[in-house]
């Protein structure tokens, strides 16, 4: 088999068979196959797409590039959700301890935040102690004593994701859905779950701004988890502003805290609910996602969740005492109010500008190597539908360095779009669903 | 500037600027700018075109990237042809001679053959003694002394075209006809000339099959050369089967001889006298093509080409006494037949297989590694319209190794179609022209 026949293929538009892909991905991951040759080949599928048995050929031998886990030891079904990335997006923290308290598995392989986007990883260190680290057998020990884990990718899972990544990060080949939705279902679908959720953010906030986009994408990863054996379905769900109202890292663990304690934002809360409810709904443990929505709801009353979470924590060598004391999380040592310049109604925010900000306050990475401030924040007081009036804060700023201060709290009120009337209609929380039901 | 952003840019479908095609091109000469990252550019260029703009700016950062010839010493215009390459395509070696004694100056920097295709220099060093690889100041000697020369690309010329041609070569993105455009035309116009005349070839033996595609490829590349101020044409000629009977570097150089002789096969007559006609009316050493046609002509009748022909021979190191006894040029040790299966009319040849079969008995490379035996080849006695009787020689193979001839006579015969009736019409020998009249 010849590396430039399969190139040539793929850029003809032809489609490549099982083998033919399995050849590229397994040479590539070994160093056979240079860079320049796979550059080339993810430019040509960029522009010409994949059918849907070549996105789960190549799903499948990047998954199987690396460890696959697997929890034979485990009685019930290994459930977790994966989100494509938003601002003040927190709510792996707040389902992880809802659905292990219910009974379902939940081994969560999470990422960092790079961009606008935050991360679980970073928002989870942010709790002093906290170990995202682990090694596989101390994970295996953690999920089996408490029904979760939530850690950082291994070296062992899917290579080849990671040299493919890397390259496409110097390519111009990120964007493609097809490489996207690879990626991502190939690291999930190395964590040994049963099934899987999908949070697929769209919106100002969000990686795919139109629900089209969003919608082609979660329709790609939900055919390819279901042709590689998975229950999964996806939620496309809203961006267009700040998810609940803390964004950076320990604002963000305080704010779930309260979500867990039966308070919190709305949103934040609603969607949570939701997803805890498919999760439990496709790991088996009720007949349908109402069902699973109201155990949800009971989880958190029941103080089950609250109690799972600090279990968790504990185990994993954080501090759990944050859980009734969220001033022991960092906290940051100045803050500043951005103000409304004006008087009438939230109609619209650029939600990436909020993101951005965050970043530029140093709680975010502008590049992979970049370290995080895990105290500094934003916490966002008015949002879409709002009504405001001239020099109230829009939004606090929680800062330790005032280098940055004046251009993210610029960038946030420039976000802002204020009108004298309300918009008719919000946008929904959820905007579709997708796969099984 | 950044690289990621080009790439994406042209993946997007817009067009770069002059400055940016500057960057990337000079960036990959210095090797600043990585394989990986080209190739997925090139792969982008591939599937997206360029506009015309952009390919003119490519052809020139490709011919600036290394020396360009130029002879303000010569008294008259500088002319040459390039050929897109085709089976028995010897043209050069009759048009320089010819072209030279009318008093236009010719330096042609010639290729080797390569798959199917011959190349120039594997031709002329046919010749024993002849030397392709002369220094550009010997290349300049004995272009002002005899008024043609033919070399071989030097190391200094157009590096950024072979650095590429080789990435071309291994990442699927050949094809693409404005990369083939950018690659000959940098390296045509780095030899200081005036005036170019195209000969695009079309059919079964040519790298373009259809003659859709031949005259894309030369309005492309007429285009650029005048953005780039040079009297330039494109002729779209017949290679549905190979030009003249021979097909292999020695028999190739006995019947260019032929031709300058004033005998020879009429379609290779036909052709050098038009294509030398118009290098005659594009130097502007005449004021027509036709008076072009006629000059050269006479260039035959009074034999001042194959003194011409002689003499360049004779500076560059080969024995001119070929001229005179032709057997002085390799022989093969052995011939065969290839018998026709059938009494008819030969309708249609699939051109590229004659090709082949030379490259099988050694005559070509299919590496670009592979030595060329210079003496063997195949003379052609049947072409399309003609009449032939079963069991009538349709070919002669001339051969050294007894190794490949079945396989080569095999092919030979399989590429001749064979029917009752003649096919009602035969292709014209020049399809179309474009460029300057």
């Amino acid at each position: 088999m010849l590396v430039t026949d399969l190139i040539r293929k793929k850029r003809d538009g032809a489609e490549l068979q099982r083998n033919e892909i399995e050849f590229l991905v397994n040479g590539y991951t070994r160093d056979e196959i240079p860079d320049y040759q796979m550059s080339a080949w993810l430019m040509a599928v960029l522009l010409r797409g994949m059918s849907r048995a070549e996105l789960a050929a190549l799903t499948e031998f990047m998954l199987n590039s690396g460890e696959v886990l697997n929890f034979p030891e485990l009685p019930a079904i290994k459930v977790d959700k994966h989100s494509t990335g938003g601002v003040g997006d927190k709510t792996s923290l707040i389902i992880a301890p809802i659905v292990a308290a219910g009974g379902v598995y939940v081994p969560m392989i999470s990422g960092r935040g790079l961009g606008h986007t935050g991360g679980t990883l970073d928002k989870l260190e942010s709790i002093p102690g906290f170990n995202v680290n682990l090694s596989v057998t101390d994970f295996r020990r953690i999920l089996k004593q408490c029904g979760a884990g939530l850690i950082g990718q291994t070296r062992e899972i899917a290579p080849a994701d990671k040299k493919l990544y890397a390259l496409r990060d110097v390519t111009g080949t990120v964007e493609s859905p097809y490489l996207i939705c690879a990626s991502i279902m190939s690291k999930k679908l190395a964590e040994g779950i049963d099934a899987l959720v999908l949070d697929v953010k769209t919106g100002s906030g969000a990686f795919m701004k139109s629900e089209k986009d969003a919608v082609f994408l979660a329709e790609l990863m939900v055919e390819t988890g279901q042709r590689l054996g998975k229950r999964i379905s996806a939620l496309i769900t809203d961006m267009s502003q700040p998810l609940g109202n803390a964004v950076g890292n320990a604002l963000e663990v305080a704010e779930c805290i309260e979500v867990l304690d039966g308070k919190g934002p709305s949103d934040l809360r609603e969607l949570s609910l939701v997803l805890a409810g498919w999760m439990f709904f496709l790991g088996k443990r009720v007949q349908s996602v109402d069902d699973g929505r109201e155990l949800a709801e009971q989880m958190i009353a029941s103080g089950k969740a609250r109690e799972k979470f600090r279990e968790i924590i504990q185990l994993q060598g954080g501090n759990p005492d944050v859980i009734e004391k969220p001033e022991l999380l960092p906290q940051a040592s100045h803050k500043a109010d951005v103000k409304s310049p004006a008087t009438g109604f939230v109609t619209e925010m650029m939600c990436e500008q909020i993101g951005t900000a965050g970043v530029l306050l140093g709680g975010g990475r502008a590049k992979k190597e970049d370290s995080v401030d895990p105290a500094v924040g934003i916490m966002v007081h008015k949002k879409i539908g709002n009504r405001v009036a001239v020099g109230e804060p829009l939004c606090t700023i929680y800062y330790n360095s005032a280098e940055r201060v004046a251009s993210a709290a610029s960038l946030i009120e420039k976000s802002y779009t204020i009108q004298a009337a309300a918009a008719q209609q919000a946008n929904p929380l959820i905007w579709q669903i997708i796969g099984n039901k």
